[in-house]
């Protein structure tokens, strides 16, 4: 039996996990579940699941949720209920699916604790992956990758060397605009930007995969997930997201995990690897139906985000958190109608441009600087 | 230091191992050179490589050779000189790279000398696949393939659980008559018929990628050598020969195989595994340029050696062993313009009608049936 904390148990990763955990009620128990405001769904899954902790984001939550339950967890609010769930004594494992750089704090805290960790909060990495990396080391916990991409990689490197390893291929489908040219993109709207073309998700992320900062992230994420070189990791346009991603070794061969966009996979397989599990109503792949995958190159003038994510990986130190912190600033005004869509790419650089790269910066120099950049683009806007 | 015995030097694997051995001397030593009648070939690498132990068909070829070498090996000749070459003391593994069941007997006695089998010869595990997979799970050896498609299975499996496997899928290019419709085919030349798209190899299984009786072939090798039911197994089409094979596990993820047409990756891997090599000249997987894949149904009424070789796989017993001596017969005598393209298929569902199945057949009876049903097919011509 392993024991799952969740935290960020609302949204898309969220509930899809809860989805596997009942799939699977002799292997998987639900420890803890950390959620912030939607009510409706955290009352249906808490009553289903009977996690021991439940924490939300604030009092005013919290008092909504407890006449809807029909039993009575340990009750949590805050930045502090996020860590009590991700470090719930009874918990083997942490699925983190809290949605940008507020799962830092939770994510350390639990590997802090010896918990093993599914990340599908790429934000922790990105912005502080050697703080993430190092800790994980020291206390000998695994983390493994929720993301589509970065668990296809995983899986390709099931069984092999990593000095074996040549390159990692992330495959992008190009999200919601990528049939669109840089001049179309002027005057795009939020809801045109939300209509992701293979992947029912978020709605940060969704804006992600617009802009492309959802790959660029997923660069840094992979530099630390597995050690490798900002040089040897490339990014291939593949519009129908069945090839997941791949990994090329020094013998040419290039394994690559597939099959059609169903985030449970991913989910399932940090929960159980190396073991693979059922999922019930999981569509197998046909490829006769589908008939046709097409690759093109992931142009860096196009697609501007993916080029800052480059060389904000390769400044490195500090520069990534300042990346991470100006998209997720700016994604949030433009999700708000206060700026146009290519602003936020613009924002980003300028961010970028005005900052002075601290190569080893601490948890707190991190929090201060995240903090610092998303104030001045809100005042900026 | 890894002693490799050669048996079937000359042909197109023969040459590409012997290419690949070349390239990492500090790893592999060339201790036997098993070869039929091409001189010329024979001389280079024997001279090159400097092989203990050196076989020819015959003492005609053998006379031919001697005094084109630079030093004196030991000599053999005919199928003693085959097995000579296969249980050679020093050897550590033998490639099987001979054309038709004439690889059995030398493969069975390597097996039971305690060598490593990387076998390229498919039609051993078809003829006698029982046999084949008892003796060495006898004598403890391992059998790698050297098939692109078996071999991308094989890395594909690579860290996984076997019953964690729910299907296993073979791509087939289609072979140079792919785009013709069964009307068209009526009249095709030899030379038509050796044109692969995709693929340089030898005339034999150029010929089969044509009917599709390689791929049927193939089928069963799969059946064999990773256990698994022929419900199992199913055949997609894809014409770039791209995707060498995949394995489809029960959480519904498919792990791949990639890369540009290049059989040293197999031969290499078979001889390496798990550790990869480099491979000199080897040109790495360029998606972005190649473009667009392509996969459609493999349709046993347009291709009936398919069907055929299903069929005899699931009637098992002494039935491969029928559908694979006929079907060598019936290519050797479309090569020698003796037959038509189409009687290939014809023939062999015809010597597959008339014979009774032995459930567990000796490899007596394998024998006596292949050179019967040859026997039999080369007279009714």
């Amino acid at each position: 039996m392993k024991r799952i904390s969740l935290i960020g148990a609302t949204g898309s990763i969220g509930v899809q996990t809860c989805d596997v955990i009942e799939q699977h009620p002799d292997l998987f128990e639900l420890e803890a579940y950390a959620f912030g405001t939607n009510v409706d769904v955290a009352e249906e899954w808490i009553n289903r699941l009977r996690p021991k902790y439940v924490s939300a984001k604030n009092i005013e939550v919290l008092e909504q949720l407890k006449p809807r339950l029909t039993y009575e967890p340990l009750f949590f609010i805050g930045l502090e209920g996020l860590i009590a769930c991700a470090t719930a004594e009874r918990a083997d494992v942490v699925v983190t699916a809290v949605v940008g750089a507020v799962g830092l704090e939770p994510t350390l805290a639990a590997i802090e604790a010896g918990k093993d960790i599914a990340l599908a909060n790429k934000e922790t990495l990105v912005t502080a992956g050697h703080l993430v990396t190092a800790a994980v080391k020291k206390h000998g916990v695994s983390l493994l990758p929720v993301d589509s991409e970065h668990s296809a990689i995983y899986q390709c490197l099931n069984g092999e060397r990593r000095d074996d390893v040549s390159k990692i291929i992330l495959t992008a489908s190009g999200g919601s605009f990528r049939d669109k040219s840089r001049e179309e993109l002027e005057g795009v709207t939020v809801a045109e930007a939300l209509a992701h073309p293979n992947w029912s998700m978020g709605a940060k992320i969704t804006i992600d995969s617009a802009t492309m900062f959802n790959k660029g992230l997923e660069v840094i994420e992979a530099h630390w997930l597995f050690d490798i070189d900002y040089n040897d990791i490339e990014v291939v346009l593949h519009r129908e997201s069945i090839i997941h991603s791949m990994v090329e070794f020094k013998d040419a061969a290039v394994m690559a995990q597939l099959g059609n966009p169903d985030m449970r996979g991913p989910i399932l397989y940090a929960l159980s690897a190396p073991k693979r599990l059922e999922i019930e109503g999981n569509k197998r792949l046909n490829l006769r139906e589908i008939g046709t995958l097409h690759f093109a190159e992931a142009d860096l003038t196009r697609y501007p985000a993916l080029r800052l994510a480059y060389e904000a990986g390769r400044a490195g130190g500090s520069m990534p958190t300042v990346l991470n912190a100006a998209n997720e600033a700016a994604v949030e005004l433009f999700l708000n109608g206060e700026i146009a869509f290519l602003d936020i790419e613009r924002i980003v650089e300028q961010a970028m441009e005005t900052h002075t790269v601290i190569a080893e910066p601490t948890l707190e120099e991190i929090l201060q600087i995240d903090r610092a950049v998303r104030e001045q683009i809100q005042q900026g806007k």
